[in-house]
């Protein structure tokens, strides 16, 4: 739950949503899905979630701009982030940020 | 409940945790007094949050590394950082990234 990562520097998209109240099941098999699908992906470090009410923060980790960039052009992935956009948020924001220290307890 | 932040680039502290079965009001008492606090801090850009079941994902934006040193050493943050690794949290990891890239919705 808590993604183990390399040593430093590797990169980090946050993802911060707000849902709409449509609560279809496919919005959470299409959750599921893209974790499945982004695990495939080469570069792919781990990812963490949480969702409360109706913000939600996920946060995926990466070796390179360029394996975020391939991902985020995926096909199946462009069709979820269309779905996204038409069904499941009202707003949501992408940072793409380069992680350059950490450490944990 | 989505931060607005400025164009990048800024910094992102991402703090993953995992929360013991404490449930005391003091928890969430010193969540809300650490908002407050980091909101007067020098540097300080937003801050979102989001907690499920016992994966919590806080993400703070700053100006500056320095802000970050600073608030990490404030004495009222220090005291609330003790108390969460004895008393709040199993687990958590702290990331410090620079924000390169940001799109919206």
């Amino acid at each position: 739950m808590i993604a183990k990562t390399p040593r430093p520097p590797y990169y980090a998209v946050i993802f911060t949503s707000l849902r709409t109240d449509v609560e279809d099941s496919s919005y959470h098999e299409t959750a599921e899905r893209m974790l499945e699908l982004a695990q495939e992906q080469q570069g792919f470090l781990g990812m963490e979630s949480a969702r409360e009410e109706c913000v939600g923060i996920t946060v995926s980790y990466w070796e390179s701009l360029d394996a975020i960039k391939i991902w985020k052009g995926h096909a199946e992935h462009l069709v979820a982030q269309e779905k996204g956009k038409s069904v499941w948020y009202t707003a949501f924001k992408t940072r793409i940020s380069r992680v350059e220290r950490d450490y944990e307890f």
